[in-house]
């Protein structure tokens, strides 16, 4: 015997919700709980919030990040280095970077990594647009920040053919120990990338 | 060199979404970038179901249940079992006792257990409202299903004193082995009462 516990307002509130990623079924419940009894210190600005982001928000048309403006705040940045293009993934490693405060170049979002077993091929990722921004004439290296998987390296490969007629330096991430990291439960191939790419103490 | 990555918008949505339970900084960042990717699907529906919600949503005059009617579905609901009333702490625990449609009676969701150490009294909670209804006649049996900690049972403890002169049966739930549960595992406590209280098989 299985009910429903409320009115269809709640139970679509709660499916909705335990669509986000992180949020299974019962903590879709918990959270829609908790929206209610926090009325109006939660629930009222997410609502507002949402609905604000969902009339606001746009992909930039240059470089594929998301923001309220477009261009993005990142490339109407003019303090920044034109110099420098970094090739990244998706918006989250975007923000990953900039949270790092690492790059001070601009950003090219690709949209993901070409993969034969998800029948993504480059006409599916933002290549084209990478390659052109790549020869204007200020850009003099393009960082390919990709993931150290298949994938990625496949995609890396795939953009440094394409480039190698453009005059621009082609560099990607270090491998390494990630910062507090142990060595004990690093892989072999991360140890051996460590130990030959060793930098002066 | 700690950088905003989007504009305010984003920001304040990444925010508000951490503050749900079950999602942190990073888990909220990701919620707010699927998101915006999946626009349609769930951004557009989720702030209408919010908005839907948030004006329809309301607290049962009779048993503190949430729903967007007033009394709720369980109050409204006339093929119950007016002669059990189940006294739960939160909804959460009203919501979970429906889904297993354990009980065909109604709901008295109490607001909390009481608790020296938050300074919860019995005027913080529906006390009066639950010995009030437990007088009326057709009530003859009052379930405390509240948790088996010190606040749980100290609250179902005052319960019962105050319901001492009320013409009801004054039960709690069961202690035992947790359905699909190890024995090893299951503390002396618990197993001492999954003894005592054996059922024939």
């Amino acid at each position: 015997m299985r009910r429903v516990v409320a009115g269809p307002e709640i139970e679509r509130l709660i499916q909705l919700l335990s669509k986000l990623p992180g949020l299974g079924p019962r903590s879709a419940r918990r959270a829609a709980l908790h929206l209610v009894k926090k009325r109006e210190e939660l629930m009222q600005p997410l609502t507002a919030a949402l609905g604000d982001a969902l009339e606001k928000i746009v992909v930039c048309d240059t470089c594929g990040n998301i923001d309220t403006r477009n261009p993005c705040m990142v490339c109407a940045d003019e303090t920044r280095d034109h110099s420098l293009l970094v090739a990244v993934e998706n918006v989250a490693d975007l923000w990953a970077l900039e949270r790092a405060g690492a790059v001070n170049g601009r950003y090219h979002v690709l949209g993901g990594t070409l993969s034969a077993l998800d029948g993504i091929g480059p006409d599916d990722l933002n290549i084209a647009s990478l390659i052109s921004r790549a020869h204007e004439p200020e850009v003099k290296e393009v960082v390919l920040a990709l993931s150290a998987t298949v994938d990625g390296q496949t995609t890396a490969h795939y953009i440094t053919d394409l480039l190698r007629d453009a005059d621009v330096k082609i560099t990607r991430l270090a491998h390494g120990v990630p910062v507090g990291g142990e060595l004990d439960y690093l892989d072999e191939g991360t140890l051996s990338a460590a130990i030959r790419q060793r930098t002066l103490f």
